[in-house]
């Protein structure tokens, strides 16, 4: 750990090392037909702010682990997370052309070939969890399988896709969100620490206290930004949530109230690390980072 | 083991096993969109020769393996092939309605749910297999994880998409198919037997190639019955892979050759047993069913 180094570099060191770890994993593919592969790594590299795998090295760092291991899961959830894009852009589901500030995957590849580069990325980040030298590599596995699957990101994603048009309560859209960005970001969160010691009851209930408020602001900001973003500042088509009718906390609260929201949230997300003192320095920071960016 | 038991017997109790053991692993979804549940019910539920499960279960018996600890690499390889034939049936990709005998996953459930089911199935493959109380339960994630991505299942199904209206070579279309089929039957062989005592180089030598050959004998068949079967007596589109112009063994081949080459792999996999003497009479069961089936 480098207390004293300033989040932006601190964050950017670690976004600049998990490109090249994914970009070694990737070509790790011998045999791989080269446009199926191509389109694996125009979903997953060069993007994006990283934050799940930020989250990962962070609690890393919290419980001790070397970067090396953390690596592994890190790039994992960013493979996860890559896939889920791939595919909710597709006509089917969210129909967007527009990712990351360039064309979606099925825009520039075609439908097919979109939809078996984010199915051979979710084989991809279990063959690269599996492959850590972790203490329960299948409790690992099974955390983010579960993370991923029907009661969490993809199933978030059909009870996202299910409402479309229809007024949702606040409760409702929070069990939805925590079911499709919140769950990978706890899975995040949990697969980085477990590469340390091991924890106490404790604070694994106040990691994952930490990863329900982080990742609820992270969506709350997400909705506003919707709102008053542009496309050129978020990389992604601006405004898509009332195009496609979907409920959000801007549509529920108004822009006003779900800022506050986010900044409730975010003290929330502050208040579940107390039990680790200084010590969890970059999650504070990152929940800061988290509520107050602008794309 | 039950040496007496016929064939017929031996693979009904065990089809009628995997299916308890799907219907179970898929209850275990608290919170999971029920549309979505009933889907992935759907797409893997009361269906398919159970191929993969079966070689699993014969291999685990090969090296002494109870068969509750066989289920889970059962389960989690008819999960991944359900998955892949979800989406494998959807438009962008072969675009098929009909599948074991009822409509196919999208035609049922719209193509976002058909695609999540797909997605989340493949996720809950892994749940199971990390839940195995096998030696190296992270080897056989990633054994899994190979298998299913981009050098191999869904890699084999860019490589068959990208040869459509095309003319492949016999060798083309065997590294294809040792792709789309044989990495997943690879995977059912080496999961059963890895729930048992540890295999000698040898062994492992042997059951790989068996494997190969009756991957390949699978494939052969298949397209063989996509010539002469119904789709009353296949359960899918019979003459699909003419109509999409696919290159198979029998446009290759014509239909007399195929089935010699049929055979002939047949034979290629009972020889690659000769190393187990009698211990391996369910793989030459199966080997001989696969051959001689007629859907």
């Amino acid at each position: 750990m480098e207390p004293d180094l300033a989040f932006a570099v601190w964050s950017g060191e670690r976004q600049h090392r998990i490109e090249d770890v994914l970009r070694r994993a990737l070509a790790f593919n011998d045999g791989a037909p080269p446009r199926l592969l191509e389109a694996m790594r125009y979903a997953v590299l060069d993007g994006g702010k990283r934050v799940r795998a930020l989250l990962a090295y962070a609690t890393g760092e919290l419980t001790g682990a070397a970067p090396a291991v953390v690596d592994g899961p890190a790039a994992a959830v960013e493979m996860i997370h890559a896939y889920s894009l791939a595919h909710d852009d597709l006509p089917s589901m969210d129909n967007d052309a527009l990712r990351r500030g360039k064309p979606s995957c099925h825009v520039a590849f075609g439908e097919a070939i979109a939809l078996l580069a984010g199915d051979t990325l979710q084989a991809q980040a279990f063959a690269v969890l599996a492959a850590v030298p972790m203490r329960d590599v299948g409790a690992a596995c099974m955390l983010l399988a579960r993370a991923a699957g029907a009661c969490g990101m993809a199933g978030g994603q059909a009870v996202d896709l299910a409402h479309v048009g229809t007024r949702m309560s606040v409760a409702d859209l929070e069990t939805m969100h925590l079911m499709k960005t919140g769950a990978l970001i706890r899975a995040a969160i949990r697969l980085g620490a477990d590469c340390g010691r091991a924890l106490g009851a404790d604070e694994e209930a106040a990691l994952d206290a930490f990863a329900r408020a982080a990742g609820l602001a992270f969506q709350v900001v997400d909705d506003v930004l919707d709102v008053e973003g542009s496309a050129a500042t978020l990389g992604k088509t601006a405004g898509k949530d009332a195009a496609q009718a979907k409920p959000t906390y801007v549509t529920l609260l108004g822009v006003a109230e779900a800022k506050r929201h986010a900044a409730a949230l975010n003290e929330e997300a502050h208040r579940a690390l107390a039990e680790f003192g200084g010590a969890a320095r970059r999650l504070h920071e990152i929940a800061d980072w988290i509520t107050r960016r602008t794309h």
